[in-house]
């Protein structure tokens, strides 16, 4: 099965996220939408998240804190566009720590015998946000991200 | 004084559009975000642009109509992402006959000598949305908007 994948082109604003996941695409989009799932899969393992917002509709937000050992907080959030489904997810994501920079995302998902391809499309208002995002650190959280998606599944499915 | 410069290169998913105006800068911003005003140049001269929503906040939305001669209605919505100021307004773009399709768009001015240069960097979910955006006959409405915003700009200095 395919692993996280992040194809980022020179001199483009955009990053592209590819991962396969073994379960049903409903279960999958359960798992980006419920935020009572999110905390348990989404950021990086030494931080802590926690949901202050998720409200999954066209124009709802959401909102999150993710806190690192020392209590360090880092917040994000977003709004939606368009009602979310297990077809897409389309929202914007900004840092608060980076007011006026902001990111839309869409996410699709595609059953494929029983597995979900889920492909993230990220554009910035500029190659300089582009690169800035990817020198944070992203691609660390992403991928610890994904290997805790895989596993929570694998719970939820065995269940 | 640049006439309107509209920038979509290939492979870019991006559209860059400048243009100077021969006014102060917070008059400009007063144009681009007053409910009042807008009508009176955004969208071109043979279509009536009526404002729904217009709520210039951070995570505020708005909506307009465009009318033809025969009545058909186009409407475009979106949602302020960060408190617009006279440095910088981004906002997200949608057309409501294209769901799923969200532009993000970030208009930066400068004040130079009384003049204000408006930037705007459009970017699209991928190349094929930007490519049909430039196909759907922007760059008409784009040049007609700015002339008379050029327009109204003059008569509310000469007031």
């Amino acid at each position: 099965m395919a692993k996280t994948q992040i194809t980022a082109e020179p001199g483009l604003p955009q990053i592209i996220i590819t991962r396969e996941f073994d379960a049903p695409r409903d279960l999958v989009f359960r798992a980006y939408t419920d935020p009572e799932l999110l905390p348990k899969w989404l950021g990086p393992r030494d931080l802590t998240m926690t949901v202050k917002e998720y409200d999954v509709r066209d124009g709802g937000r959401w909102r999150y804190i993710s806190t690192d050992a020392e209590g360090n907080e880092y917040g994000f959030h977003g709004i939606f566009h368009g009602t979310p489904s297990p077809d897409a997810i389309v929202q914007t994501f900004e840092f608060d720590g980076m007011p006026g920079h902001v990111c839309l995302e869409t996410l699709t998902l595609e059953e494929r015998d029983g597995r979900t391809l889920v492909r993230t499309v990220s554009v910035f208002q500029s190659v300089e946000d582009r690169d800035g995002m990817v020198a944070s650190g992203m691609e660390h959280g992403v991928r610890d991200s994904d290997e805790r998606l895989e596993e929570l599944l694998a719970e939820l499915t065995a269940r």
